[in-house]
């Protein structure tokens, strides 16, 4: 016996093709409920099932871009895929968002079945330092990483979106230096992704080249809880590193940490031990999470522009010609309370 | 001429089939760069395009869920995508998450996308008192709705699960009245959704009971910024609304944030206006989202029991004979220092 057709399930429930593309299309808000009954068990006693590819076809379904991020426990990257999902829909095209946790096997299997789906293109948040899944990834369809700054040829076939990170910690050394202080701190986790060590090495020009001193707080402590959900991790690292700030041999008067995750984290921590911000000690953080501002006292960042890099990101997936293949976006200085003159 | 066929790429480009297979399935790690590019030129010369549902029987895709969450820029729904995804995970199983900004038309359409890719069933975080659209979905997949308790008919359809909200209202207003506390103001934007009804009620009918006054402080400040990304826009309702509780006639020692969110901004709100807390006014809020932990001082909140919740969702969908219809759980009072007992 032949598959059945929506011809048949009209026939058998008395109603009219279109009724039942209705019903199939999720636009039954009108219909009567003894008719949703009759075409569903009509749909049911034929065994019918909608091809999904005509229907993709007749229906105008969306088209879908997915998106990989580390974890959306983590604020930054809620707010990323938000801005995601809004650059997407001013081109009717849908985004799905999975959390991989940095793992590149996961990303492998997501991306895959991301592939069978269909999908017009793949963004990921993840600055893994390995990228030849995603480079094995670009013969199928278009890959866009943020946060990864082109530095070997295997990333060619990736285009990239990325704040320029190493300006952001110049710039927050910059800050520093003009309020006076002469030794910092940047506290950091084992600096693993790419845009970690982007930002390590603009902090470590900076300093240099304002003659002041740089300390390197790698915050590493097994105390700090694992983090099967993301990066709130960081929260906790900041806060052990706190100790290592006020007894640093270097005696620095600001810490800068590697985002505003750690540096909420590092301002609980500093409190603790009985050190006011930014009186005792400024503090500087990355990304401009939206806690940043909520923070007591309200948090100096280096604020990401995370729309424009998002719409960068979905142009580059639905109209690759027009747009360019790397984009590299300026940091802009957030100055709020945290950050301040050095003690006396 | 008839549609090119796996074997005719892998004759083209002088590889096994298995090697096409596995290149298609991004599993092209240990193969050369060389046979890669053999096989992606075969691939476009012959203008192949693999059968997707044939690919989806052979290699094994993941089932998919569809979660709808009302912004994935509010960490407590990020923090409920992760928990799903984990929760999918265990049944091999995958979660496209989708923002829908508690627009019912952004739901339809996700939903028949959803549908029309082959999801197993869809979860949805919104808590709309119009659920209509919900309930026309349930002929075609299961549906299961976070924060809707049943109320009425229409819902027998979707599986719902639910915190206790009037619950969690009623412990802050115990845990608060157990400190001596005898006029509180519970401090909630407009009730539209169910879940705040809920809270509301649950606070009413506990004031009542313990014989103390308790105000509603509805805030809808047309002052505080239109949020496109979602639920961050609470933050300054609560802000703002922290002046209305300073000055309310009933003289309220406590507050109780209708989330953590507006919690937040109501701290904020309350040390702009030179008070402190707890020493001048309590602070209490819902969810136990992460930054309540790292709020100065650390936020009292009900927690709610997010892991179990999304376990119960997914197990719901895959499951759905061995899962209860609805399941309804209980908050967790955690006390931390923004709780004391009233000023003297």
């Amino acid at each position: 016996m032949s598959e059945p057709k929506i011809q048949d399930v009209a026939r058998l429930a008395g109603v009219s093709t279109s009724t039942i593309s209705n019903f199939l299309n999720n636009r039954a808000g009108q219909m009567r409920p003894d008719t949703q009954l009759k075409i569903q068990q009509a749909i049911e006693q034929l065994g019918y099932r909608p091809n999904n590819a005509a229907r993709q076809l007749k229906t105008g379904v969306a088209s879908m871009v997915g998106l990989l991020v580390p974890s959306l426990a983590n604020q930054f990257f809620g707010s990323l895929a938000c801005a995601v999902e809004a650059a997407a829909a001013r081109h009717h095209c849908h985004v799905m968002t999975f959390s991989t946790f940095r793992d590149p096997d996961r990303e492998r299997a997501v991306m895959a079945d991301l592939l069978a789906y269909g999908v017009k293109g793949i963004i990921t948040g993840s600055a893994l330092s390995d990228t030849d899944h995603l480079v094995a990834m670009t013969s199928r369809c278009p890959v866009v990483a943020f946060d990864i700054k082109r530095t070997d040829e295997g990333h060619n076939r990736i285009a990239t979106i990325s704040v320029d990170n190493a300006a952001a910690t110049a710039m927050a050394v910059q800050h520093l230096v003009s309020l006076g202080h002469k030794s910092l701190a940047l506290v950091t986790p084992p600096p693993y992704t790419l845009n970690r060590q982007e930002r390590v090495r603009g902090f470590q020009q900076a300093v240099a080249a304002a003659g002041i001193i740089g300390e390197l707080v790698i915050a590493d402590s097994t105390d700090a809880p694992s983090d099967p959900h993301g990066d709130t991790r960081l929260f906790e690292l900041g806060r052990s590193a706190a100790s290592r700030i006020v007894e640093a041999r270097t005696k620095p008067t600001a810490a800068i940490a590697i985002n505003d995750m750690m540096a909420i984290g590092i301002g609980v921590g500093l409190k603790q031990l009985g050190r006011q911000i930014p009186r005792d000690c400024s503090l500087l953080g990355i990304d401009d999470i939206f806690f940043s501002a909520a923070h007591d006292p309200p948090l100096t960042t280096l604020r990401q522009p995370i729309q424009a890099m998002a719409d960068a990101a979905v142009q580059r997936i639905l109209a690759p010609a027009s747009a360019p293949g790397d984009e590299l976006f300026a940091p802009e200085l957030v100055v709020r309370a945290s950050t301040a003159a050095p003690p006396k």
